[in-house]
């Protein structure tokens, strides 16, 4: 049973792969071939009173692969204000650390092969479907980007850019401009291509052919005048968009378009916030939206014309992202010899359970 | 983050303290302090003709001990025939093992706690959740036991029953002379009371106060004529019974009465045997009857009279069990420095996730 860190992940992965084995999974899954199981969050009091416990479990089976990949959250959860806006922030009380699990599971004998933290796969996993997003919708010769966001999934959306279309010339904004210079310059160096830093949102989203929002915003960040003729734009949480932008598009799919479950709260858990807005209308429900299952397999066309304005939301997670990216984090780790080997007795036992 | 081993697990339990931890988890679940969530089990080809994958994984939240369990099942099933009858055989392909874990957080830190195999606890905690039937629902002077089965769980039903009862006399039945023989003579060893292996069904009900059926049978057990006045029964399998049991008991309480999800299932997954029977009559829905809970939060009550005849029907686990279970383990494993601890670094991160 391999223990793995993030890393190590983070040296065996890399985005074109990422998306490639995605893309199969999410063949299979329009096929039939592939399954996830949606979780529910389960919430407690986590004894302050600023905070919450939040738990959830999420399940992908890939039999292409032989794996079944869970993915845990156990989150110490707390809503401050900052700069005026109230957030979602997980406290790290883990030994200062935070709690984010993949489990995966060969599906030919049952055996647990690895665990591993959530982070890296996570990182990866958002950005590629996003990537796959742009692969399928954008178009073909789109060559400026402007991103939204100078954080982690900010640099997983860029690369996934990067590996769907010939980019020359990225822009990126984020509110604090240390942030996005430094974002701007390391990006640069690595990918030798033109990725400046500038002042405006506006100035961000001039000209650009693929428009992506990979932000911890709470207030929109892609403005509805800014979708002009042929332009392809992407995000990961509502709070990035007005609804009106939907409205905009000539095609919008979604992640996930599953019905969600309502959350699971123990008596007395501290009030949960929850951000309103758009996305709680009836046309805008996620049901009505295909999903990207549906695009890849061609269920749903994607771009039918260079002036189409075209979206993919990346609204919530599937177990079966991990599944792929996990069987690609262990075909490498074994292959390179990387990980902590962990007995399998103690992961198995000899009762007929 | 402690691994334990099911032979650690089986000397820091005892069944009282499961019974007595199992009660306050149930009062806690019904008052809302507690919840679970339950599974669905998922389905895919696993290489073989003869068997197929099964997935599942259920959580349970008990704030109260600040525990967050979840159980996992990895299994490999086949249906083989058996003496005729088709029969559910978990195959043990990892390294000549099973797969089954329960995984312990802290609902304070989020911190994963403690992985160990399920054999263990789960043997305690469905005993345990039959002993607390027993405790609500027998008569107070129960004395004799007949017991159906001579396996692992018919073992921790008897233990349950010598914890809610004075129970004095055993009988104990089971298809293998050799099997009932052995353990009632380890049994009577054990407990210091008068165990009997009996040479038939009939002579094993008979005169007895508590009737448990804990097997693997495939056919009924428990005849709905020796339902006499005043006797409890218990049973952990629907094959055990006849619907017509139930009908003539004056009270029924089932583990778990929520409405349970269908099967998520791969295309090409060999066929997956369902037994049919009574379970599937719409009168004998589990919905329409109170769980385990309601009766010991006193929401609906177990027997009225002396001559009551009630019945126990232990249908499924809840993950909950195991967070209660689990914290005892954990409490006693801690106190007597038992298990492997390994690095908490492992299985945090030093990334929001």
């Amino acid at each position: 049973m391999l223990v793995l860190s993030n890393e190590e992940i983070s040296e065996l992965l890399n985005m074109p792969d990422c998306m490639a084995v995605l893309e199969e999974a999410y063949q299979d899954l329009a096929a039939g071939r592939a399954l996830y199981s949606l979780g529910r969050d389960n919430l407690a009091p986590c004894g302050r009173e600023d905070a919450y416990y939040a738990f959830k479990h999420t399940g992908g089976t890939w039999p292409s692969r032989r794996i079944q990949a869970l993915r845990i959250k156990s989150d110490i959860i707390s809503h401050p204000f900052v700069e005026g806006t109230q957030c979602r922030v997980k406290l790290p009380l883990a030994g200062g650390r935070w709690v984010g699990l993949i489990l995966l599971f060969s599906t030919e004998t049952g055996e647990l092969l690895s665990i591993f933290p959530d982070g890296v796969a996570q990182r990866m996993r958002v950005g590629g479907s996003s990537g796959l997003g742009i692969k399928y919708m954008a178009r073909t010769d789109a060559r400026t980007l402007a991103l939204f966001g100078a954080g982690w999934q900010a640099g997983s959306h860029l690369m996934a850019a990067l590996a769907a279309r010939p980019i020359q010339e990225v822009k990126v904004y984020s509110l604090r401009r240390e942030s996005r210079e430094s974002f701007a310059r390391e990006a640069a160096a690595r990918y030798g291509i033109s990725v400046r830093a500038v002042d405006s949102p506006e100035e961000c989203a001039e000209g650009a052919d693929i428009i992506l929002a990979a932000t911890s915003s709470m207030v929109p960040v892609i403005k509805p005048e800014w979708l002009k003729e042929g332009v392809h734009i992407g995000f990961i949480k509502p709070q990035e968009i007005d609804g009106v932008v939907l409205d905009r598009c000539d095609r919008v799919v979604v992640h996930v378009n599953d019905k969600s479950q309502p959350d699971n709260v123990v008596t007395g858990t501290p009030a949960v916030f929850k951000n309103s807005g758009w996305w709680q209308e009836e046309k805008y429900r996620m049901e009505k939206f295909p999903n990207l299952a549906d695009l890849i397999s061609g269920r749903v066309p994607g771009r039918e014309k260079a002036g189409d304005v075209t979206c993919f939301y990346n609204n919530d997670g599937l177990g079966l992202q991990f599944a792929a990216v996990g069987s690609l984090i262990l075909a490498q780790a074994e292959a390179r010899g990387k990980g902590n080997d962990l007995p399998r007795e103690w992961f198995t036992e000899s009762v007929h359970p």
